[in-house]
């Protein structure tokens, strides 16, 4: 286990309906410590990408995202959410669903923080169905930037957000990938990352192959 | 001025109704090293204080809070923000007034993450009429916490939050206090950060001389 798996193991709670409360370290109260690891492993997983600016969507994301910048010295820019429009200036805008409110909402970002030039790191804290993260990278893809990678704090394997964001193409990097909870229990089941990458080698070189193929 | 004067300067924005954008550096994109200093110049202003966790409240507090953290050596809770009341568990509540968005809001806490021996330095991107921040500090008493200071970046001072609060007894620090804006020039005033020092040291003392009458 790595060093934010055994922080869930330890303080995590597991509630019926696979809920993981991860209120006491990461989403209400932060443990800035932890999130300065994070940091660190999130620059380690993407250093060899050009990325210069980070974007989340508020509220828990802004912490993971303001302490990762200073391992990439770089600004963050955080998306608003609200149920109407009214933002002044020109915005992009994306409508997500939230599973967890059950409403539609409105992803929205200022223009000027977002152009062509921009090379964009996304973090977010919790990646399930992934609706929230597909309007962030709605919106890098309408001001033309580029989305370098993607950086998740915890990720529910066993919701279809991972695989989907992933079949798209972009490296997504969860720190911790959960498979599986038992509220009786409290056992939490983590993907093996190794696993993970190997799997990712894998279907990538099958990809080089297909392409090939189609060559 | 100061660091955070000279930028609000340079790249603020006054807009009409006494309204001072600062969305490129502050509360929408966020110079993570200007926080940086922001979070410094907080823990010069509190150094003698015995600060065990800071208080903020999503969202455009959070990423203030989580860089000033690192020179307190402290974690961070954010209050959440909801027109209906649906955390689970045990929580502090307080109701506050939106200006801005005319209506009214709930703040909340969950009270494991507040306890009597909390000494709490709380901090906020803005204070105008210190709804919010009143909200905050009635939390902080709910859990019979002690709050040893307020640090703020941007003061409103034509606004009534900062006397009030001041009135009350506490260590209120604003880094930058606009006393005046014109949206047709641009201009903004900035109270003297020394002269203001000087009327707190006179009030104080008037304060003790009328105490020691009362006596």
């Amino acid at each position: 286990m790595n060093f934010l798996e055994e922080r869930i193991v330890k303080d995590g709670v597991v509630k019926e309906g696979n809920v993981l409360k991860v209120d006491s370290f990461l989403n209400h109260q932060m443990d800035i410590k932890l999130l300065n690891q994070m940091g660190a492993e999130f620059k380690r997983r993407f250093a060899d990408k050009p990325i210069n600016k980070i974007l989340t969507i508020e509220a828990s994301g802004i912490g993971i995202a303001c302490i990762a910048a200073q391992h990439f010295d770089v600004p963050v820019v955080f998306a608003k959410k609200s149920q109407s429009i009214n933002l002044d200036g020109d915005v992009y805008v994306a409508e997500v669903e939230s599973f967890t409110h059950k409403c539609r909402n409105h992803v929205i970002v200022g223009q000027k923080f977002l152009t062509p030039d921009d090379h964009v790191l996304i973090i977010d804290d919790f990646l399930a169905n992934g609706c929230a993260l597909q309007g962030l990278i709605q919106i890098v893809q309408s001001a033309g930037a580029t989305v370098e990678g993607i950086g998740i704090a915890i990720e529910k394997g066993f919701q279809s957000g991972g695989r989907i964001i992933r079949n798209l193409g972009y490296q997504l990097e969860s720190l911790a990938i959960v498979d599986g909870m038992d509220a009786e229990t409290g056992h939490i089941e983590f993907r093996s990352q190794e696993k993970d990458r190997e799997e990712a080698a894998e279907e990538s070189a099958n990809s080089v192959s297909r392409s090939s193929t189609l060559d």
